[in-house]
């Protein structure tokens, strides 16, 4: 058998009765996790963009809930949406060695495809273990060299989401095959929309989650794909990657979970500004500094967050600031957390701006090596009194090692629902009840009412 | 400006007037022949499954039709199924030189959506020859080392199909360069399928017109992409060509009607093939020999022939004989053209599986030189006598040095339309008679009457 092979077969034949218990626990963690951060992507220009083209181009009714507005469509085009929603705020989850974000493709696919079939809530934590381990393995497999040109969130993205919705229509190992053959033939995302602030990412993530969906649909129906889209001679690793790494693709399928690898956004921003800002707020709590007794910040990086967040010197939006490491760390630095509001209300203040422009980037070799495995962060703070203070940080708060409790999560739920005006304090209470019992559903709920939101937020 | 701000500002000011009318005529052919295709593609399995998928997750009505069912839906899933249908019977147009497939990703986008938005026939074809022009120019830009890993139909489809609904959405020059960045995120499709004969090619097609239509209607709500997705250092250059051509992109725009390059397709099979099969055919008419006389037929090919066509020793479906260098040659001596019906009836036959074993294809410096500029056919043909002979063809059927007449290419349309039990005859010849005097009409019509098609053919 192929790894590709492999891979497909384990997720055909993933049963919830094969889970651990922790690992239903984290599902349960992550998911709530997106939920939050699929509200928070309300009123987001794309993400209304794609909303008003679903409605326009897609069915207006149908078995799927779009969360940001309670109308309902087809699988293909809920996911569709709830992905690009999911992905707008940059608090959706991340894994660390793959770089793929996998809630944000994986929970809307299969969400709404377990609401049109009527799927119980075990099938759809098995579902989402299935997308969250081919997923990531694929990332891993694909590597550092894929991610440096391809969002691997929609490049891979695409065959996570086949492998959960997959699992979901009950695909045989051959059907799976054929699935990730017709996801990975689908498989785009380009990183060239960063340097100008457009749109794309959240195409991205609408069109893998989608793209998936529609790949698992066609096999399904016996449409047929490519039988090692992985590592055949023209398929994704000789196109899209300048070195594989072919083991990762079935790394101890079974016994690792990697799913609970995965790590929780604590700060409103791009995931390569996290290890540098703990590693900052370590220090000045340590220190006792304010943001006015620096001088210089220095933050020892990996290359790829030089790739990602160097060409953003001076932000224009406020998702452009989410990728500018010095505000972040300004953020950070005034307010102990750059979240949602703190972004909204502060990232153009002179203030901030001033301090943005004292943070600068270098390379550096063990945080790079140690990446994309672990993401250490690594800072030199300058003071005005001329004394200079090194901070590092080996678990980036919502790192598997530092990670969010079930408090926690349900606070940043909350803050990013009412953020978004998505829903009112007792619907969001009531679907964080919904998915901390999510296993005792035979059939999965909505988890917001279908209701005109005008009459709660009019 | 660069290149790309210079295409898509052709593209968004590109008017009807500007237009020589030879170009609007062959238009009208290439459009014609594109009909013709889309009907051949209706019964086929592939083609079936994503108008089935497309029914159930989109809408079941709409302003445009879906040829093959006379079904109607909106532009999104018309130019879904009709640009999988168009790409089935391997009978739909080529660009040589940009290896890209261009009638059956432009036509299905622009015709859906100048239904969906009543424009005129004028629009509409000003709008298909902006799809061609940037479509072959970006195809010679990414050059062969992208058609060697990617279906080029697939990913610079994607931008084609874009930039001729952009032109009827009448995007601005900013806005068709934001449509651009778009489509070309999402820009996808590899040939990794091709060994296994799994179905992706008509995804491929379906996703490039679907994506590219996409990315225009997004464009026009104000979502924003790339500025560079073509040159950008994270582009589809830098992530999918080893080696580009820029001075391409914007080749003598306005001067060079590219468009008129695009040859039809007189055998249906795999453009490949069509070289060697025409010089077979001189070699047998102008010695007299018949099949039954030949001990060996060498091909002398391009490499890209043999990447594609090496794989398939032993076809197994008609589809995969269509890429078969052997079939054809043996289905064109036997019948003088390896037409939709010779292939049905005969591809699987013991005499033309011999006369496949006899044919070879070797690499020739000349041919391979010349491609994809100029597609040459060389045979060498041994006789059971001993004898050798050679033939050459400087220009096979179908191509602008050797095209096909309005008769012929009507007797192609009839011919594929009623294979596929698409239409009556009479309905085949009023849509003929449209497409001649589409610029007469205010607001394109349909193509076929939306009947239930059992009323014709039950």
């Amino acid at each position: 058998m192929t790894n590709t092979e492999i891979l497909a077969a384990f997720a055909a034949n993933l049963k919830y009765e094969q889970i651990p218990t922790e690992v239903v626990r984290r599902t349960e963690d992550l998911f709530l996790d997106w939920f939050g951060a699929a509200l928070a992507g309300r009123g987001a220009r794309p993400v209304e963009s794609i909303q008003k083209l679903a409605l326009d181009l897609g069915p207006q009714s149908g078995p799927c809930e779009i969360l940001i507005s309670r109308r309902s469509t087809s699988p293909l085009f809920a996911a569709m949406v709830n992905a690009a929603a999911s992905h707008f705020a940059e608090q959706d989850d991340l894994h660390n060695s793959s770089v793929l974000h996998p809630a944000t493709v994986v929970f809307p696919a299969a969400w709404a495809v377990a609401q049109a079939l009527g799927r119980s809530g075990k099938e759809f934590i098995a579902a989402s273990v299935a997308g969250y381990e081919v997923g990531i393995r694929v990332g891993e497999f694909l590597g550092r060299s894929h991610y440096k040109i391809f969002h691997t969130t929609g490049t891979v993205g695409t065959l996570a989401a086949a492998a959960a919705v997959g699992s979901l229509l009950r695909l045989d190992e051959v059907q799976m095959l054929h699935a990730f053959g017709s996801a990975g033939t689908q498989a785009a995302g380009l990183w060239e929309f960063l340097r100008d602030a457009a749109d794309s990412k959240q195409l991205h993530t609408a069109k893998a989650a989608s793209n998936g969906l529609l790949a698992a649909y066609l096999a399904a129906d016996g449409f047929t794909g490519a039988q090692d889209i992985l590592e055949g001679v023209k398929g994704m690793g000789a196109g899209m990657s300048a070195q594989t790494d072919p083991q990762k693709l079935v790394d101890r399928l079974g016994e690792r979970w990697a799913l609970v690898e995965t790590s929780f956004k604590f700060h409103a921003s791009c995931r390569h500004t996290h290890p540098a800002a703990d590693a900052l707020l370590d220090v000045l709590r340590r220190e006792k500094l304010s943001p006015g007794d620096i001088e210089t910040v220095v933050t020892h990086v990996h290359q790829a967050a030089i790739d990602v967040l160097g060409p953003v010197t001076d932000p224009k939006t406020i998702h452009q600031a989410k990728f500018s490491m010095g505000t972040v760390l300004a953020l950070a630095a005034e307010y102990g957390h750059a979240g949602v509001h703190e972004f909204d209300a502060h990232y153009r203040e002179q203030r901030i701006a001033q301090f943005r422009d004292k943070v600068s980037m270098v390379l550096d070799p063990e945080v790079d090596t140690a990446y994309p495995a672990r993401w250490i962060g690594k800072v030199t703070v300058q003071t005005k009194d001329g004394e200079t203070f090194t901070g590092r940080i080996d678990d980036p708060k919502g790192d598997p090692g530092n990670t969010l409790s079930r408090a926690e999560l349900e606070h940043k739920t909350m803050t990013l629902g009412l953020y978004g005006h998505a829903a009112a304090e007792e619907e969001i209470q009531h679907a964080i009840a919904s998915v901390w019992s999510l296993t005792d559903y035979p059939v999965v709920p909505r988890l917001l009412p279908e209701v005109s939101l005008e009459s709660h937020h009019g």
